[in-house]
């Protein structure tokens, strides 16, 4: 039975969201631990005491060396100590990556963890990394990554030899910046350890561009949430439209079903989290906003991270693939 | 009357949408000069010959150099001789880029060109720039990129000192990569010579980010397709969701007229190009699918440029404002 902490006072919902989204996950049969304050009201779950809180807008190197007895570090250092299997925090990203190089340290020959996210693409879930860990990045790291997503393609979607592109503003292989240019010929050097097909642009990322999609941290923050922002806008935006008028009101009622298999589909806590990469741990790390459904799918999907033993995987294949 | 040369072989639909565009447009009583082979049946429009012509694939520089009867390059030169106000071409961007660098020539001031292309944002059109003109850029360059979209958004948009962000990972002045960093200080020490009012993330730029949003040229071309892939991708997906039904069909009929109030917003067509700012001259880029109705309006965009003297309004502004 997967061992999961989660960090009770993490996103904006929280301690509510996650306690409900915790319980959840629990009558999956997912043994949850909470961290918080010893006043939380935990309905039943197991608490382990963690009385400080780190907050969204706090420095991240100096919260996590000055709290370690907050609600996020005290759930990252369960992990390192072997009392969780993995963690799940909605809090402050910066805190969760500093207190995972901090206390569970990068797996051996890794030079930079990286944030990987699903991304629901029409054509079945991709994986896109770096989402955000590292907002400048070199061309070796870029290697790293796509190794890293390829194990996550391969045990988490289930995907076999999975194919892996970079993402840039054009298909051709001399189409890049610098950053890019140098990577895509790293890439190509990896010959068969890896199957890289090329670059991708991103108006194929909705689409299916690739199973695995390499960039930096601050390229693939900027598409993730450009992608999200979009979605939630467009589909704002058509419903007010169809509810300016009453005709358009009774069209909406007729195409409620469809309009809530897009949503669903594209709903961002259908993941409910995107995996912390290159860690001796295994680090869950969930939308700020998350909602109770949310936070429940971000901890299965931490849950089935360690079933699928993500960072072995990870620890046995890299050292061996990557050179740098 | 603003006297507008358009290369006629450039884009996918070419050379048919573009005649008819230009013929659309020339109802307007702009002054279009179609630039390509002798064959061509222009419908009454005038034609300069131009037999060569510059394919999608070829190499920007190399290809200006070697073509220079190409439909594309002597539209560009026709602009340099005085014997058109701005040239217009769908065709391969970076033999737009290079040619207006070769022909045209920058501005006394400018580092780099910039392409701005207008947003249609829920609040009202923005500007993005540089959308792909330099893939590589240095912080000084953005300081540029948002002075000109000043110009563009004051000129165009009609709107009174427009406030500018950068686009980065964060709102919080402290995010971003070293690039987005440095560019942040450079903007800030602008002063009352720019109303720079911080970071922009991505998820805003739809909603209306600020008028004018500032980036690299491989960030706003990566922002930018991912937009436009986005909406086309979402659209198409609840068209298939709702005629997937007969009871969605039917109220597919009665949500039509907002869905297509909500195309008309949407559609990349409605602007039909973007402007090359900082040259010499006054380009508009097409996007390559455009479709008749696009390029008419690429070729009126191109006509109110001219008629607000952009780039007259660029040289007297830029020197003054341009500290690098």
């Amino acid at each position: 039975m997967p061992r999961i902490a989660v960090d009770a006072l993490g996103g904006d919902n929280a301690p509510h969201a996650v306690i409900e989204g915790a319980l959840d996950a629990a009558g999956d049969g997912i043994e949850v631990t909470l961290f918080g304050p010893a006043s939380l009201e935990t309905q039943g779950l197991l608490l382990v005491e963690a009385p400080d809180r780190i907050d969204m807008a706090e420095k991240p190197a100096e919260a996590v060396r000055a709290k370690p007895d907050s609600s996020l570090v005290a759930a990252v250092r369960a992990v390192a100590a072997g009392d969780a299997d993995a963690v799940v925090s909605a809090g402050n990203t910066g805190a969760m990556l500093a207190a995972g190089l901090l206390h569970l340290r990068r797996l051996p020959g890794v030079l930079r963890p990286a944030i990987a996210v699903p991304i629901p693409a029409r054509d079945g879930p991709s994986v896109l990394l770096d989402a955000g860990a590292n907002a400048d990045a070199r061309p070796e790291h870029l290697v790293q990554f796509a190794h890293m997503g390829v194990v996550f393609s391969e045990e988490l979607l289930d995907i076999r030899s999975p194919e892996v592109r970079l993402l840039s503003i054009g298909e051709e292989d001399e189409k890049g910046n610098q950053l890019t240019l140098e990577a895509h010929r790293l890439l190509r050097d990896e010959g068969d350890r890896l199957n890289f097909v090329g670059n991708a642009e991103t108006r194929e990322l909705l689409r299916g561009a690739a199973d695995v999609v390499v960039t930096d941290g601050f390229t693939g923050n900027i598409a993730l949430k450009l992608l999200e922002g979009t979605i939630k806008d467009l589909l704002d935006a058509f419903r007010a439209e169809i509810t300016a008028t009453v005709l358009g009101k009774l069209g909406g009622l007729l195409i409620r079903p469809a309009a809530r298999r897009l949503r669903t589909r594209l709903d961002p806590d259908t993941y409910g989290g995107a995996y912390l990469l290159g860690l001796r741990g295994l680090a869950v790390i969930a939308h700020g906003n998350s909602s109770r459904r949310a936070i429940a799918n971000a901890i299965r999907l931490a849950a089935r991270g360690v079933d699928h033993r993500v960072v072995d995987r990870l620890a046995e294949r890299l050292p061996e693939r990557v050179r740098v």
